[in-house]
């Protein structure tokens, strides 16, 4: 069977930061190079940068007018004005313009009088036109007579008015910018005024990511319908899809990424490779091949090149760390499931990059320890106590919204979406599973539950690590509840027609979101329960949970039914055969059943017809197999694991498949009326009653609108 | 004195941008393009974006170890273990690999005993050992002999345990991300994994961005010490900065800017250069030429090739705007003063580039109205409130250090340094003018007053718009009062040697800084203030002004005296000489002398000096002509308007100025006790003490550091 490593280390989350640290001590300094000052914008400088000319650059007339000799100026007014001739009291002068010796004032245009080059008395004002705004003054076109202009002032000019001296903004010699200041637009503009083009910078680290594995393929591979998709999928491959994800994350944290073509499993090839890679790189990733399987060579590699340092954290998901050191330089294996690689790339890798960026330097502080340094001691747990606060920029206190269980064998990362609903903020967990990637995509955030923790209860505070901007968060309107594909069209239409509003929907089944709905933790709830006494759907639920204060808002009719495979293969025709033909018959297979999670609509409708047929759930073959959305049965029906599923139809439309209808239900929506009139509840109500709503979800097929938007107050 | 398009409209800012977006309706709409995921970083997706396969592609092993029939391991207990044979009961299985028909069901490597492939019988399980966990698998190593493997186990397999099911994570049909989604790194591993490469997205808006002037050089013209710039200098040259500005404003807006080269004054050329450019951009910027002097073409240009829906707002800095239309595009005249600039491009050009871009759909919503569109009335206030508040995301409440004058014929912007200082924010105003693009640099952000409103008291609360991080705000050391070189070098050190902490200064003289204490505005409090009853500097005073709850911090020694030009040229020994040859004396010019602000504690001694020598203030040539630092001195006389000024020897040293001492002097810090703990504050005391700092001030020149640090408490 090969050999494994199968047993890791599980080392602390800071534990292992801190021995790699140590190991990497002066290693990951940040190292510098100089660029045009044009292309610095968001770059960090290395030292404080100091003016090389002031500007202005000379005395500069700070309006349109004239240039004029003050003391000449003296006793103007406006029962006595002065008569001034150009080139020997005064200059033309526009806004900028240099304002040379004997020069110093200026008078503005509204105050100069111009006159009649030969007029030789001061004429009355009325008609002097100075300007004639809307005829284009041509370049070339001649505006002035030969003989000198002269103009009439009514008032004295007092030295130095309208006059920016020489260094008024920018002074040579002044500094301009602090070192490890991270460059804005703005300082772009300042730093080329004071004649400065090249500045020093902290240098883009540089990183190699080396995806790994004889099984990955790369994205184009798969692309199309061709048949050798079929083959590779039926061979195990898998798309390589985590390098490109590093790369991009390599470029936020401020280095810059460098993604190398899919290494195979070969000792001698990944050692060449990550050989060459910490010549020219600052750090390498190696990803997938840091676990424990058969075929994982990182390790053995980093042992030749180098050192490792730590092989196994005490997180989850992302136990399967690699931080090792090769040639000075940091190399880092990564977990190949996708959440594992974002969760590892996050604790570990982005704040080496940050570092070697000088992020941390420029207002993103470092670990406590870093910022205080020599502080005293009492500052010094102040500056940490800052530090932390602030690494945590976008953090929010939020309750959770279910009990999450935790090891105490290791720090464990759970995502929630985040929603606001009657003044506080909710973190509903999703899906906790290391290749539940569709989750981080999902998610608003995360909640850290540290290795001594065994968990937090329902309700309980936590602090949520957002990654979505909070204003948004505070915009959403949170769904939680039954699954249908419409949610999903809706949380696409609601930021189209009404931008600066969002969806979130979570599922959970239709009781599920009634719960949540009483515990205060959604805005709408999406429900299809049928009521076994009275075959109806919804209200008589809700006026039995709720009582009153409720709006149901009416949503679509659906068609629930069998989905079974492409030309219905082996002939079911109902329910009954589901039963039947469970124990398989003559050369007959049994028949597969994949279900619904418990408090699911369908589910109930399900159990709701096995009882009128008057079949018990034991006799279904796959009873207790469960899946969460309709299009997880739809895939499961798709694949070779099972034969049936019950789901709605447009799920087996878009998954391909065949369907056997059984029922038409209502699909609706709860909603507490203290929530009607939020910005983004309306906008749902107001997408619900679109035409392009309509349009899109007559597309899915199996929808109809008889009653869609209509209110029904409990 | 040619034309002049004096009269500028000033319409309300409001009003501008209502006029400007009605004639803009249906023009400025995101466009699309088509990218490969794995560029896609935070671009915007159009619509909707479904999985193309299902990840995992196929029922896959969740786990390294043995997939089985579970129906096959029936009955297996620890008391009675069963033994399978590979290839008939099992396949061995790594994490990933695809689990097929019939195996249907996975158990953990480490719950399976390997046994030797001839032994009959099932052996005790100590000497069985699956790894060896440091010796290197080589690849090709030979690690299973050819008889088929045999494993005990000791529980049975529940159907399906440990395989992640096709679809688990994404089922193709699936929506991945909605439209009008900013794309994170996250989401392109996710894409990629659902078999999508190529994406369409909005594209980027071009934006053509033109320098224009014959006064303008480029920046790389003045670089160096060539003769060339002196005369570039004295023709009244100035450095083209602002089009780099907006470059880099363009792309943080989401847009790409494409600068040309600086066009000359021509009517034609200006023409012909933005006649094309609407061809081939989104949008195009035409930088100055948009005020009403002389050669300022750009408004004539702009009623040949399109229309002028607005010349002239009501903004200060920034009136004279042009916001017109040519070819269907926006065509925007900025002013060329930096801060008018920056403030016009941030008024006018950043929204409607973020509208193109479609950043104000991905959770940045508009103004008010667009967020609300059809939805009820009552709703639609609420949406544009939050609306209002969103687009404020950086917005803090403060209260204004100083009184601010304003007008009602404009909304005024003004710059101010904030900081966090005893619990509350505090923003301190900054240069108003608009050539002061250093305030723009130096300002955490801006207070806007407006058109309705003729200003704010001192102490009033203000809201302010910051553009530093609030995190860092509150981590600055907020320094008022006296200014010096040396506060600059401290600035520089904080955050290199203390990451995370800032200082921020301001300059408003000794007196002034006192003042702010004691308002509570800052946490330190820089000042050289001489007493005129003992000559002894500042503990007289800050007794006098404060009583107790001071400490105060002595900082460094360093030398007074007169400026004056390099070489001496007019031969000026003291401050009797600025007094006897103030009027002139036979072919000699007057001397001419710069002074500080009232408040500085470098008048003060001037005065001091003054009244020493017997010399009354109406006797000095320029006593009222201010300067607010020692380097604005400097400058002054370096230049040509000025032959003296009072100032520190480093400050002459840095302008290459001759120097005439006067006095040493102390330059302390006054720090209420309450602030001394702060970490800020404390990084600020561990630097003033720190070998880098006095290595860094000693080369600045005319310092002693006799005292520092020492700390006396009042």
């Amino acid at each position: 069977m090969g050999k494994r490593n199968l047993y890791l280390d599980t080392v602390p989350v800071e534990e292992a930061i801190r021995r790699y640290m140590e190991a990497l001590e002066g290693l990951c300094e940040p190292q510098y190079e100089t660029i045009p000052v044009k292309d610095a914008l968001h770059r960090i400088t290395k030292e404080a940068i100091y003016a090389k000319v002031s500007s202005p650059l000379f005395n500069a007339s700070a309006m349109d007018g004239i240039a004029v000799i003050a003391s000449r100026t003296e006793g103007a007014m406006q029962t006595a004005p002065l008569v001034l001739t150009e080139g020997e009291d005064f200059v033309v002068v526009d806004t900028g313009d240099p304002v040379h010796a004997p020069y110093d004032a200026v008078i503005m245009a509204e105050d100069v009088v111009e006159l009649e080059p030969e007029d030789p008395a001061a004429a009355p004002a009325e008609a002097d036109a100075l300007i004639q705004p809307d005829a284009p003054a041509r370049s070339g076109a001649p505006t002035r007579p030969d003989a000198p202009a002269r103009v009439r002032i009514t008032a004295s000019a007092a030295p130095w008015q309208h006059i920016r001296p020489v260094g008024e903004d920018i002074v040579a010699g002044e500094m301009i910018l602090p070192g490890k200041h991270r460059i804005q637009a703005i300082d772009i503009g300042v730093l080329l005024s004071a004649g400065i083009t090249e500045i020093r910078v902290i240098r883009r680290p540089k990183v190699a990511v080396f995806p790994t594995g004889d099984e990955i393929v790369e994205p184009e591979e798969l692309n199309g319908a061709s048949p050798d998709t079929d083959t590779l999928i039926a061979g195990g491959a898998i798309i390589e899809s985590n390098s490109r994800m590093f790369e991009n994350m390599v470029t936020e944290a401020g280095g810059i990424g460098c993604r190398y073509p899919v290494l195979k499993d070969s000792y001698e090839v990944i050692r060449d490779a990550v050989r060459q890679a910490v010549k020219d790189h600052d750090m390498v990733i190696v990803n997938a091949g840091s676990s424990a399987g058969r075929d994982d060579y990182t390790v053995h590699v980093l042992r030749e090149l180098g050192k490792v340092i730590v092989h196994g954290v005490a997180i989850k998901p992302g136990k399967p760390v690699i931080l090792a050191i090769a040639e000075g330089k940091p190399v880092i294996g990564l977990p190949g499931y996708p959440v594992s690689a974002y969760i590892g790339f996050d604790t570990f890798v982005r704040p080496l990059i940050e570092r070697m960026a000088g992020r941390q330097m420029a207002g993103r502080p470092a670990a406590g320890e870093m910022a205080a340094r020599s502080l005293t001691e009492k500052a010094a747990a102040s500056a940490a106590e800052a530090a932390d606060r602030s690494s945590d920029d976008a953090a929010i206190d939020a309750v959770i919204s279910r009990r999450l269980v935790s090891s105490l064998k290791h720090r464990e990362y759970v995502r929630v979406k985040v929603g606001k609903v009657g003044g506080r903020f909710v973190a509903a967990p999703l899906a906790r599973g290391a290749g539940a990637a569709m989750s981080l995509v999902r998610a608003d955030g995360f909640c850290v539950i540290p290795q001594e923790s065994e968990g937090v209860e329902a309700g309980e505070p936590v602090r949520i690590r957002l990654y979505r901007n909070l204003k948004e968060v505070e915009r959403t309107a949170v769904v939680i509840g039954s699954h249908d594909l419409i949610l999903d069209v809706m949380a696409d239409l609601m930021p189209n027609l009404y931008p600066g509003t969002f969806l979130s929907s979570t599922h959970v089944g239709s009781m599920g979101g009634l719960m949540a709905l009483k515990r205060g933790e959604c805005h709408i709830a999406p429900t299809h329960l049928l009521d076994e006494e009275t075959g109806t759907y919804n209200l008589p639920i809700l006026r039995k949970q709720f009582g009153s204060g409720i709006i149901l808002v009416k949503g679509v009719g659906r068609t629930q039914g069998i989905m079974v495979k492409k030309g219905n293969p082996l002939g079911i025709r109902g329910i009954e055969d589901l039963a039947a033909r469970a124990g398989g018959s003559g050369q007959d297979q049994p028949l597969r059943f994949i279900n619904r999670q418990r408090g699911a609509g369908t589910r109930v409708l399900f159990d709701y017809r096995l009882k009128q047929l008057g079949i018990a759930p034991e006799q279904i073959n796959g009873y207790e197999r469960e899946a969460t959305t309709h299009m997880a049965v739809a895939a499961a029906v798709a694949g070779d694991s099972c034969d049936a599923g019950m789901g709605i139809l447009s799920a087996a439309k878009a998954m391909d498949l065949d369907f056997i209808p059984i029922a038409d239900e209502e699909y609706d929506f709860a909603i507490p009326e203290e929530y009607l009139q939020l910005p983004h509840v309306q906008a749902f109500l107001e997408v619900l009653g679109s035409d392009a709503f309509r349009a899109r979800v007559q597309r899915l097929g199996g929808y109809t609108f008889e009653r869609t938007g209509k209110q029904i107050r409990l």
